[in-house]
């Protein structure tokens, strides 16, 4: 195992730094947190905050800015951060109107988020959570994790929020485009921690994990690698059971972190052959990754016109910029 | 060796396909070609063309539109197209004020190069050539290869050629940008091609090879690991060498395709702290790669008044999006 990076302990300080360094007219990291704030908060809104463990790079930092996140909490790798750190993250969220937590459908963010948020109704800011689970390999829908459809849901959301409209409707664009959106992913090759020097788990050269989630844990199930074409075949047949058949889509190709570009545009080439569908927007690369982890998740979203125009609005992030 | 992929052989042709089909209204691909061009180009000014083997994604193709290139041309993985590619590129690049190629210093590149504009001239369209040369791993110039400096450049010579600017102005940018520019490598890990299922060379779990370049060859130098920290000392002492010391900079650390975000930024801090310069502006992400290689690469740009404002110019392109 070998990483570019000093103490491995010491790793998502030491990346936060680097991000704030690079952009550093764009964003902040508030003292003693590993929260990253806009540096400038330009207009009364409701306030968004996302976060979570780290080891999904760019999210969530890197959608930090006009049009999407106020602020993102970065826990350790595959950590949930702390109730505090979440509370410090809504502090400077906060712009009078509320605040909204995005927040990724994983227990220890859940419970760190509604502590959080606790802290944060005892100082007078009203706060809302939605919650993602965007992942279709999970059967149960309140078990379903929380994978690449997230960045839709903040892209979305951050551009609502910007109308100026209130902290209820602001939920309500949230949850709206939650219950419109699925993903489900597969990995070639598994991802490998920091501080850990064994790979998440083994996969052997001729075979692939179906139904991973962002975290290092195993699939679902098990199978020989296909090609692109087939398993394009694979992830978009669950998903496109829960999709309303008439709605045009919004598309995500994500690469987990060690996939390169050809490959991913490959993939899409496919998924876009297979789906007999009006596809409006089709964003592919790394947006919510799983460290080095090789292999892709696909997210389909069923646009109607609010959202639509949500996606389309500007955006001024590190890692998501437009209009 | 496993990759999301169906045929090795068609890889280029099913990315290029996929790229154009998510991004249709910015970019078309050339019929029976692997030439990607600008949809539409809406002002008269001199031509703008890149390319070179493919595996470098999301250059070249990623970098067509307003502001960048007007056409790439993708030849095989680690293979230089054609001269009938470069000039189908020509044409569609020329909008009667001539056509500037920027070129990686590779043989085949230029041979091709050069022969497409022989070609080109026959039929009356003006052409000059910039060779890109920014690694300084190799210590005779003449031999030096184009790497991710070459994304920089086709930056700053897009936006001055979006000016109106005739057609030796244009190439003087190129040149100023050229000689100001050095970048150098670090792999930890080979790519593999996809239609070999070996690395492109072994490295043990302790090495790590410096001074590569982007076609999976062997560096100048096998070394123990280091940290980010060590690691970013040994590429900036030789390129802060060729860099003129009072300049303000612009710096790119850029990813060979396998390495995490998070490890990016975490190297791009330890250079950004090592550098006691004025850096204005600071890029960190998968620029141009080498497949799925694990590394990085650092490129330190000595910028002038010029080449700032174009370097700060609107761009519209697939992957670099700005103002």
């Amino acid at each position: 195992m070998k990483k570019i990076m000093n103490d491995p302990e010491n790793i998502v300080s030491a990346f936060l730094d680097g991000l704030v360094a690079a952009n550093n007219t764009l964003i902040q990291r508030l003292e003693g947190t590993d929260v990253i704030a806009r540096r400038s908060l330009t207009s009364q809104k409701v306030g968004l905050v996302s976060g979570g463990g780290s080891g999904h790079e760019p999210a969530h930092a890197g959608y930090v800015g006009e049009g999407m996140l106020d602020a993102a909490v970065a826990g350790e790798v595959f950590t949930s951060p702390g109730a505090d750190q979440f509370f410090a993250a809504i502090q400077a969220a906060d712009q009078g109107k509320g605040v909204l937590l995005l927040i990724k459908n994983y227990n220890g963010d859940v419970m760190n988020g509604e502590m959080a948020q606790e802290m944060a109704e005892a100082e007078g800011v009203k706060t809302e959570m939605v919650i993602i689970n965007d992942d279709v390999a999970v059967n149960d829908p309140e078990q379903r994790r929380g994978i690449a459809g997230t960045v839709l849901v903040q892209k979305i959301t951050g551009a609502f929020a910007e109308t100026g409209a209130s902290l209820p409707d602001v939920k309500r664009v949230a949850e709206k485009a939650v219950s419109r959106i699925r993903s489900m992913s597969v990995a070639l090759k598994p991802c490998t921690l920091p501080a850990v020097a064994q790979p998440s788990f083994d996969l052997s050269e001729d075979e692939m994990e179906v139904g991973i989630g962002i975290h290092g844990e195993r699939g679902m199930e098990r199978r020989d690698v296909a090609t692109s074409e087939k398993t394009a075949q694979l992830l978009l047949e669950p998903i496109l059971k829960e999709i309303p058949s008439e709605a045009p889509l919004a598309i995500m190709i994500n690469g987990m972190g060690g996939t390169s570009l050809m490959e991913q545009h490959v993939f899409a080439n496919d998924v876009m052959k297979q789906l007999d569908r009006d596809i409006q927007h089709t964003f592919v690369g790394d947006y919510m990754t799983s460290l080095d982890m090789a292999g892709v998740s696909l997210t389909l979203l069923a646009l109607d016109e609010e959202l639509s125009e949500c996606l389309e609005a500007p955006a001024r992030t590190v890692q998501w910029t437009q209009g």
